[in-house]
């Protein structure tokens, strides 16, 4: 195998060897060319001096435009002005690949035009800074699963019927049957967790929705987890101490993207847990009170969502919503039958609902009551029903919705780009 | 939040408590019942004495049925005629719901009845194992990929175009315009790699192929890595090593669940890097001397791969495949022009395929010839040929098929049981 490249943000103490990466800028003053080169992992300033190689190897330099591919060789030393507070003099310079003229720039770009140019924009600074959050947040997310008892067990995206209605499903043909793109994989893990008692899962999930939301895509990560013999209360503390402890790992190991992204770093130093609790009744009486035309029934839109959390700076549980317009599986609070076992929790600065959790419905009977009132098939659920059948369990889970989590963390703008390839209401490509 | 239970997999020395589970067997003997309770992690025997209890509990007790849940309470002692060598003296017996007769008895039940049950089925040890192990694989492939510099980039499921062709893609609608379910994210990954340099994704993949044998699912997961330069001979080590270390520690640690799964381990702990190296052309030539009709140019299929698998003990990589069996996208052999630098790894024991993976064209002229020969619309890959426009630079990637590298590691006869709900041709439930 042939000798490794020095991986940039590696770089401990000076030394020499080669840089394999990509132009990211160049500028030349008579005998000197200056190159920022990255290797995906940081970039570093390269110094191509004319009187320090040959006249083949300055020519190469000189040719290499922004984008080029491209080995350097040389001294690696501290250098404070450069971004990585690296600078390599270039003793060997190969142009792996001349890049033709890139078209992503440093002018403004519409968004139209940088989703277009997707497979390059994820190049920029920036953009990769998100993408290694994103990996990093779920590294953290599968860590704390993992360390906490919890077994993968992958539920299927491919399904015969709907959780939650069939309006919002893409369909498509199995070997002469419909099928559906699964919008949640929590039925298949209230089955896994009577197996296994802790588990998650974590995939694609898709809602054919016509909605053009900072908050929306079509195909999105979700992970849901489910416990046997935990209740309400416990659920949310499962959830408070994996995002707490999910947070504080992430900044710590991303400091360097979170300070590309500009991310005001001391509001997520503040998320601990316990996060406060407010009942959907005591939420609603608030927004009244600051002058929201809510009523009692109705459910929370971003509007709400945005004045509830600005009263704190940890995340918020909303519990108890209103049986009606929740999914039919919850289970009903023991005091108030119209109100069930359930909370979102609502993240702070405005990022909206990043978890949707409840206790589910334990009982045989009230679950197929249930299935009537929803006007759902008994005969579709059969296998979920019999679940309250052999050995049933009072038990809770929550999902969690990846990009809305990545988007609150890293201060993103628009959630598209908390996705390497978004899918958008009208857009499939690249 | 109330006390937690025990944890059976975490007894290490006697102690007192409560264990919250299901009844996986029961007997009794006058004034002694004994019972099997697992809680999903492990199963501990269970004893209630009429003489330690009041009546109320020793009828409880004895009411309880084939995977009821329970709440049992007592003191745990070391007892090694139990199979998790502890054994619980109850004081305390909760019925939490009574089971209606299991439906899968200690009979020999046929594979379609156990798949119509399979989520019931999976609490059985022998798929819970499975599931145990599966999840472990999983770990231990992200762990490995994570310390080794790769970034998950997670690709689109929903795409408008088929990478090897569209005969056996699912189709849905996308808000007007035909999307096809992907098959493999690899030239997402390209595009993210020539971003972030080592990358990787891990998702579930569809193919909706009517072939009903041992290896095959219409539904299952896939890890691709892509590694941007890196060449053939690189992309080999890569996974050798990976495969390598993923078994070593996957063994360490599920080594309970392989004993279930019947599995001879001492197999497994043969498996080091670096993997023995087959050409094709010498492979094709080993199995007409062992008397295969296969000619060159033939592809392998199962008896092939079993036929060369018999020689080693290790998995074997064939390398250099004729151009026109593989994918229009992999690089020639420079010294071979109708041969590709790829390799497919076989595992031993007969168990196939679990990866295949190639160096990648990244000349732009020779991508776009080969686009025309397999008659494919430049069109539809002007974003994949863009990366060999800016910065193009060697590279080379892999593809590893969770199910069957986990139906490998334990010994597993069918591929259907290496997954949670298996989706097979005509089996979409439950």
């Amino acid at each position: 195998m042939p000798p490794s490249p020095l991986t940039i943000a590696k770089l401990t103490k000076p030394t020499s060897g080669t840089i394999a990466g990509w132009v990211a800028n160049v500028r030349s003053s008579g005998a000197l060319i200056f190159l920022q080169v990255r290797d995906g992992t940081g970039v570093i300033q390269a110094v191509v001096a004319k009187d320090a190689v040959d006249a083949k190897t300055f020519a190469a330099a000189k040719d290499a435009t922004l984008e080029s591919s491209v080995r350097i060789t040389g001294e690696v030393k501290n250098e404070p002005r450069s971004p990585s507070g690296w600078e390599m003099k270039v003793v060997q310079f190969e142009l792996v690949q001349k890049a033709a003229e890139y078209p992503i720039g440093k002018k403004e770009h519409g968004p139209d035009f940088l989703l277009d140019q997707r497979h390059l924009w994820l190049r920029s600074e920036k953009q990769s800074a998100i993408l290694r959050l994103r990996d990093e947040v779920v590294w953290q997310l599968r860590s704390w699963l993992h360390a906490h008892d919890f077994v993968l067990t992958d539920s299927p995206i491919l399904t015969p019927t709907a959780a939650e209605g069939t309006t919002t499903l893409f369909k498509t043909d199995y070997f002469g049957e419909p099928a559906f793109l699964a919008q949640t994989g929590q039925l298949y893990l209230e089955a896994t967790a009577m197996a296994l008692g802790r588990v998650y899962d974590f995939g694609p999930t898709f809602r054919a929705e016509k909605s053009k939301t900072r908050k929306h895509l079509v195909e999105f990560w979700m992970m849901d987890a489910e416990a046997a013999f935990v209740d309400h209360v416990g659920n949310l503390e499962i959830q408070e101490h994996l995002i707490a402890d999910v947070i504080a790992e992430t900044v710590k190991a991303r400091l360097r993207e979170l300070e590309i992204l500009g991310r005001d770093v001391s509001t997520l130093a503040k998320i601990t847990a316990p996060f406060p609790r407010l009942t959907y009744d005591e939420a609603v009486a608030r927004l009244i009170k600051q002058g929201s035309k809510i009523k009692l029934g109705d459910d929370f839109g971003a509007p709400e969502e945005e004045l509830i959390s600005q009263d704190y700076d940890q995340p918020v549980f909303i519990e108890f919503f209103p049986t009606t317009i929740k999914a039919f599986y919850m289970q009903p609070h023991p005091d108030h039958p119209e109100r069930v076992l359930c909370a979102d929790l609502i993240a702070p600065e405005g990022f909206g609902e990043i978890i949707g959790g409840s206790q589910r419905i334990d009982d045989y009977e009230l679950l197929k009551k249930r299935l009537r009132e929803w006007k759902l098939k008994e005969s579709d659920y059969a296998w979920y029903l019999d679940l309250r059948k052999y050995g049933s369990v009072p038990h809770s889970g929550f999902g969690i919705g990846l990009e809305r989590l990545v988007r609150w963390i890293g201060g993103i703008e628009h959630i598209r780009e908390a996705i390497p390839f978004p899918r958008l209401l009208n857009r499939l490509r690249p």
